[in-house]
């Protein structure tokens, strides 16, 4: 391993365990010396990867926020083949991440923080994901006639906003069972009626 | 104004501020001495009163599951006489409070602080009174066949908890207008299409 390597390595240690530790203490309570120790690394190595706390949290997001981004970046179906189902299955895939990853989990964490602004909102970069995605549904012919995309858009981003928010200390409410639920509750305020049974509320797609 | 009253009186004014601080900066970064200072009383008057900051955040918890109790607890309706109503009148009335009432918001933003294990979980508080209040619409006959009361409390919950965190950095999320356009959305995945009308999504009974 090249120096340069090992520099890299670090930093994702790191960034991963500040993630944990922010996760579990909060930001404003996490110790640089609780990070360090935990990422094995000196105190020095820390400060030489980042100057400060600040900086470090605006990296969890940023790395939380790359995460997110390939989450959900992934192609769209073509219009009339299965909008809503993308987004039913874009949130699974939100959800398992949610629950397996820590820099995900603290990223969308550091966005409610009321210490600190965030740099990279993560909560406010998904609600315009769903946005988008509802939009996309609506152009496509597959939303129920009568809904009206601002509130499809909202309720879907304060329901999954809420499993996130619940989850971070109840894992249960990011299950594959509760995201389905979620759905399968939603479901027929978004769609005909005839359209219900055609979409798979576990999610179609291989996550 | 007696002692004791004027005892009472700063131990409100105390908790006020707590809360204010608190909301403002989040509970560990508080310091006693900006809550002692926003309550216009000394470090000593408030160390009389509250042994700690986390003796202080228990009483703003508390003060704020009064409010939560009070604000849920008013007479139910008869069974057939609008189970459903009366929970998006208990949102509504919510709602309004969490964007006017510091003390109840703080309540459950120190729910979600993960430095400090809450003591009386205003979110779980909430989570209870909607699980009820669903059973409570089941049982009267007042939801759509088919609907799995746990999904839909789930929904409910999940939803309103998201509002709840969304609103405290942006207050339009705990609008009326927001409220009701949330149960546009769900009235017709909760109740049969020939309720959705008699149900009013901006409340019903005055708040």
């Amino acid at each position: 391993m090249t120096k340069q390597e090992r520099a890299v390595r670090t930093r994702g240690t790191l960034i991963r365990s500040a993630a944990e530790v922010f996760g579990r203490e909060g930001y404003s309570v996490a110790s640089l010396a609780a990070i360090s120790s935990l990422a094995g690394v000196s105190n020095g190595a820390l400060h030489f990867h980042f100057a400060s706390k600040a900086v470090l949290a605006d990296a969890v997001e940023a790395a939380a926020l790359a995460r997110l981004a390939e989450l959900v970046g992934g192609p769209l179906p073509a219009p009339g083949a299965g909008r809503v189902q993308h987004l039913v299955d874009v949130t699974h895939r939100l959800a398992g991440a949610l629950r397996a990853d820590p820099v995900l989990r603290a990223g969308f964490q550091l966005a409610g923080e009321s210490s600190r602004p965030p740099r990279h909102d993560l909560r406010g970069h998904w609600r315009a994901w769903v946005e988008e995605a509802v939009r996309g549904a609506e152009a496509a012919g597959e939303l129920r006639a009568g809904v009206a995309v601002r509130d499809a858009a909202a309720a879907v981003a304060a329901a999954t906003t809420g499993l996130e928010v619940l989850g971070a200390r109840d894992a249960e409410w990011l299950s594959a069972a509760a995201v389905a639920g979620l759905w399968r509750l939603l479901l027929p305020a978004l769609v005909p009626e005839a359209a219900v049974k055609g979409i798979e509320v576990a999610g179609a797609r291989p996550l």
